[in-house]
């Protein structure tokens, strides 16, 4: 078993469970022989699903969940109650050691909060945040923290920092990505209390690449690699994407749908359209992490189909191999020192 | 005099000043004949610019001004130091009872402070809020606040909230707006400690009509018409509005030019395209007005063209008109009693 990479994915959990959740970790193990997928819910319903498809047999294991967390159901309820639930029982085998990471479409709070108290935090990491990879102009950024902690303190958008530089280097690639905090101007003195608290020890930290503010008209050009802000403000900027994006991709149809002439010239763009807008969309990117915890928890969208949830699974075996854990624990030791 | 509504506009501020300042009062003036603009800055530049135009001299007046404050000044001590600068000497204007209202696309932080501490607050006004109309779906919103006033109180956002809604009702003619509260879910147990201390006295607010939350994602779709938040919030809401907005329009344009087939139907498609994206440019709406103080203040963009100048001293006139000031009285002592 030591040759794979072993993930937890949570066959029940978000809008198109199984279906869309079966298929997706089938293309995964179909296009990596490094990684082996262990499905929980229940199995009737998993095994039906699998029974469609071809794949290598060693590299899928059905774990039987009877339960389901819905998304409305409060968190930390739903976790203490539901101990069968496709939810608890995958973040359990990544607590006992069977599987290296997690993957869900299920509800966001219960994996929050779930990724805490079952898998448990990395010593030391004071609070794990969400963390999803948003585009820019020209690729992407890792937004910091984007959910999982209000009312932050400055130690944690530091921890934050940090954890985020792992990342964007180990997973994504980027040398000495570039940190910036989110901030209303780009002078030093700006910004609310937190803002204020917060400047100065990120510019003081030796181990980050800090370049300073990020005014968030910014964040978009891809001016950062790791943007860092409290979970209130990183959800308002998550939305903001999904908000402007969609009314402005609806108003651009509206506009080649008003006239013939405009009519023909849309069936001319159309293919060409899509593909550039389509490297400035949101869900390419497959899961969002929670870092600082003693496994990986991912986080993907709720509406995920079968290319996201293969993303994220794909994902988990880079953040594995690369030994990103161990990177942030020394990382997070080394402030303490 | 009694017959005109009296703007005050600074006529050095911004980044096409006196040019397009000049030039979007003349037009003012052509457009109404309720309105009189009074100029600040330098009289020989105001005076070569006013000479390219006709207009009812009656309808002008050249306010002399001998410095200007740049953009990058530290607000407070620019207004304190430059007393002869055209935007202290506009905001003078309006303390003095002379003008009703103040334009200019100045200095962002010299407006706010002045605003303050030249023109002052109304009576129980405890921060006056400065509130942009952002595009949305169908129309627009009043995003309150936006800048003035980071680390805000429940009080204040309560404020906002009571403010918003007599501007929306007063001048934008939208009956019963629609309140909701900046929140990252739906429910409202949800949210950072400022929110969830905010949302029950809303809640409890007898003379609004409040919605509840609003995830940042359904402002742009419109699913409110005054959307209180505190400023840092606001500020990003705002600039997320032009990141995420230039970004997309720039893919757009991009995927049109990537070969013969799309730039002949990018050709078709312009015309049609470019209204359709009027309706959701940012700038459309003019100025931002700082509401809460004894006399309208109101701050456009440093980029502003004369189209936009015009609109901001336009809005005056409705503003003036329909006795916002005494309406916000009203109101805000209401919530005294």
């Amino acid at each position: 078993m030591a040759e794979f990479v072993n993930v937890a994915v949570d066959g029940m959990g978000g809008d198109n469970a199984p279906l869309e959740i079966v298929k997706g970790a089938v293309e995964a193990v179909n296009e990596s022989s490094h990684v082996k997928v262990f499905i929980t819910g229940q199995p009737d319903q998993i095994n039906s699903e699998l029974a469609k498809y071809t794949y290598n047999k060693e590299q899928v294991e059905v774990v039987p969940a009877s339960e389901v967390i819905d998304m409305a159901e409060p968190p930390v309820m739903a976790i203490r109650t539901k101990k069968d639930s496709s939810l608890v029982k995958a973040l359990n085998l990544v607590k006992a050691g069977t599987c290296d990471a997690y993957v869900s479409a299920g509800s966001t709070g219960a994996t929050l909060v779930g990724g805490q108290v079952i898998v448990g935090r990395i010593k030391g990491v004071e609070r794990p945040p969400l963390a999803p990879l948003i585009p820019t102009a020209d690729g992407c950024a890792l937004l910091i923290d984007c959910g999982a902690n209000v009312d932050a303190r400055p130690s944690h958008l530091v921890q934050f920092a940090k954890m985020g530089s792992v990342y964007m280097e180990s997973v994504m690639g980027v040398k000495s990505p570039r940190v910036a905090i989110v901030n209303i101007g780009a002078e030093e003195e700006k910004g609310n209390a937190l803002v204020k608290e917060t400047f100065p020890l990120l510019k003081n930290c030796p181990d980050i690449h800090f370049i300073g503010s990020i005014e968030a008209r910014d964040i978009p050009e891809g001016k950062a690699d790791v943007i860092v802000c409290e979970a209130f403000v990183g959800n308002v900027i998550l939305k903001m994407y999904e908000g402007v994006g969609g009314v402005l991709i609806k108003k651009v149809k509206e506009g080649m749908m008003t006239s013939l002439r405009s009519k023909i010239g849309a069936l001319l763009v159309k293919p060409a359209l899509k593909q550039t807008l389509k490297a400035f969309d949101l869900e390419q990117y497959g899961g969002a992490p929670m870092l600082g915890l003693k496994g990986l928890v991912v986080k993907t969208h709720g509406s995920s189909r079968s290319v996201e949830i293969k993303n994220s699974i794909l994902q988990c075996i880079t953040f594995t191999e690369q030994n990103i854990n161990q990177k942030i624990k020394e990382k997070i030791t080394m402030e303490e020192n």
